[in-house]
């Protein structure tokens, strides 16, 4: 059987990827394709218990070097026990994030040294990287605007992360639009402004290469 | 102030480590030195919570790539919270297992590349190294059966990483003595098969230089 296809989608808060991945899983199904849908950090039992120690509003928060670990540690199960098992099954993966948010976020969010960062990853991952990866970029009012929007109308706190401050969400889209800069064969960026439906449209037409 | 020192105890499931950390820092204090005692994994809160993901009998047990980064998470939070904090203000730490664990457990035990290893653990320490180890080796018949005899008087159940093969254990013994013959002017290795006075004095005499 033919191995799957493993996307990811990346991009700052309030860009629009859950429902963007929603979109694109529909779309594919529709075509014939089994899909499975994960996130990160998450995606598996252990993974999601992780997620809650990264991005609860804890007493004891982790410092950026704990943080960074305890973001490959969930990536690490989820790739053995989730998306290795699934791509060799033949299904395609789609992943809310991924290798690529932790170079965005810890390396040009937080400073960290982006060659450990590339080598830690690797380690986690077991050497799987993404066949296509989608970037939502969206500009820095638009994102502000789309998260409060989704506090007040789903009553939800923004997370540790959501809130940190503007200069690092500037940092975070730089990051991103180098990223994506050093890899166009991989990285497709696209522009996350318009409706659900537009964008939508956008990327099913720069997935055709795939299909 | 002077810096405190760091040690830190070292050795296989067994071998009596809690029981000489318990000593040595009493008689640490006896000397007038301000001791803080501490575990890995552990001694912190987030700390805390990453043991009972790595300890516990979990549906979800982490792979071999996700414990050591949980391992490393906890670490780093420890150093950064609690350990270089307490030397900077001049106190003496000791640790019950650091960094030889990761590589004897996950290097030696696990097979996970010993290179990674120690760049990996050098990043969550963020360059912090024990003054003085003291790794205390007893024959592998003397550990099982101190093991067996905490599980009867204390109604303990062994956890996942006790639990593991004696084929494991033999090759996690092999693997301290390697650490131990290559750092011979900071690792120094006791022999624990004795009463915990007896290796309480020799701990002691060894730590002579130190003070």
């Amino acid at each position: 059987m033919a191995r799957g296809r493993f996307i990811t989608f990346e991009g700052g808060e309030g860009c629009g990827k859950s429902t963007q991945v929603r979109r694109l899983s529909a779309a594919l199904e529709r075509e014939g394709i089994e899909v499975l849908v994960t996130r990160e950090p998450g995606g598996t039992w252990l993974s999601e218990e992780i997620r809650r120690l990264i991005k609860d509003q804890l007493a004891d928060a982790p410092c950026a070097r704990s943080e960074l670990l305890l973001f490959l540690a969930a990536r690490a199960q989820l790739v053995r026990k989730v998306i290795e098992p699934a791509l060799v099954a033949g299904r395609w993966v789609i992943s809310d994030r991924f290798s690529d948010s932790t170079f965005a976020y810890q390396g040009y969010g937080r400073g960290l040294p982006l060659d450990f960062l590339r080598m830690a990853n690797d380690f986690a991952c077991d050497g799987l990287r993404p066949d296509l990866t989608i970037l939502l970029d969206v500009p820095p009012g638009t994102a502000s605007a789309r998260l409060r929007h989704r506090e007040a109308s789903r009553h939800q706190v923004a997370d540790r992360i959501e809130r940190a401050g503007e200069d690092f969400h500037a940092r975070l889209r730089r990051g991103f639009a180098e990223l994506a800069k050093a890899e166009p064969d991989r990285i497709i960026t696209i522009d996350a402004s318009g409706t659900p439906r537009e964008v939508g449209e956008a990327i099913w037409k720069s997935l055709r290469r795939f299909l």
